[in-house]
């Protein structure tokens, strides 16, 4: 099953060049893995403020193929992953240019392309953990079959 | 009739004290703008690329009565108003946490309150110029009765 | 004695208009007020992390006189005051376009200016409390005489 | 020769974990990359606003070893180079923890590093083209011998 975050391009997420400026992008992906986190139950106010559980991320990179402008509508899909680390997860996110609230065709190609990479820490001992259950839980849900 | 935008708090939004950064509450104002402006027929990229017409803000401000945290929703009214110069419009924004995308009750008190002004330039002389038609529309649409 | 923070525009901070987006010129504003404080000896990582002591903004104003855009350079001057109030302080800022790192000149007029107010908080009980004495000696080092 | 820009982290750049947001890391590399063009002559103002030569970028990643807190500073190495393609090039970045705005010794370990590499294109056209001369002679200035 595949998430997907819908988004609108504002002003703010613009620069002089009038597209997307590069690094909002990558704040665009990270609100999707928000929802997809919210999609599956989770309660973000709670997993933010947890004393036990932080999942910082240790990688991020992005392909830009297409510009994104001011008032525009992008369809980012989510797709998490375990990893051999039982620390660790990975995220990838693939961007379309949509026009409605709804998936790509398969005839769309994607405008950006991203993953993250992100390892689950005691943010009060700084040393890595097992994720949670509730992650787990989200990877069985949005990630490959 | 009022217009309603409605905006869950991502993780990009808060800073270090844990709440909303106080200038991104004030972005989130713009984006209910031009949320307002698109339900009204507006073409964003057409009117943000425009030669003849832009309308920057001369001045804006913003009052904090209760913090916002990470994954919380928010609902910000916009009630634009006309002003006594012709090249000149306000807009007042009314900001309440609710618990789904609904309109808040009587009873829900704003948890912040915000105005812009704008003024009507043409952006390549940058002199102050009438409000284009559109944009009195727009006015009209979601304004005062 | 004034205080002056010095800020090149980065892309970062303009929008598709091509000049600095409105919100992002109060982050600027709140730059200059931290660079102030740590000018009057106040660690920033501390202050930022107490227990005790929170300073939220209540009110933020801005007004626009003249447009930024990437690569120019800014001079703020930071004027903060002791208000009636024990728990309270605002802080005014004049922003001038100018060609070095040095302080405008009698004959410039500000592009911007705004102002904030701050209250200070028991972050933990979330109560007012009496301005702690390191802002009380940051008013004295850098407020009106 | 090599190129450090320094930079103190604001408070705008943290997020609810109390540290800097994964994608402000990356802007802070862009303003790196600003400040090395600037040092190398070219007038970004100029720069941005052609109609013949715009640079965007076409992939971004970046490592994080430690978090940054808000008022630590931070000096980041700048070091571009050629690509066989003569319309691209690739600029890495090393961020190190400092004192004060001097490099890193030895013994130092960088706390993030980044890559983004960079497409000349025709604005207009939105068509590739080769680098133009400014940008080989900053290539040169602060490349590798």
């Amino acid at each position: 099953m595949a998430f997907f975050y819908y988004r609108t391009i504002y002003f703010a997420d613009t620069d002089a060049a009038g597209v997307v400026y590069f690094a909002n992008l990558l704040s665009i992906c990270h609100e999707a893995y928000e929802a997809s986190l919210v999609a599956a139950g989770i309660q973000l106010p709670d997993f933010f403020r947890s004393q036990t559980v932080a999942i910082p991320i240790a990688h991020a990179q992005i392909d830009f193929f297409q510009p994104l402008t001011c008032g525009q509508l992008v369809a980012v899909q989510v797709q998490p992953q375990a990893l051999p680390q039982p620390s660790e997860f990975q995220t990838q996110y693939h961007l379309y240019r949509v026009d409605r609230s709804e998936p790509p065709t398969e005839a769309d190609r994607p405008i950006a392309q991203a993953s993250t990479r992100h390892v689950c820490i005691n943010p009060t001992l700084r040393h890595r953990r097992d994720l949670p259950d509730f992650i787990t839980h989200w990877l069985s849900q949005w990630g490959p079959d």
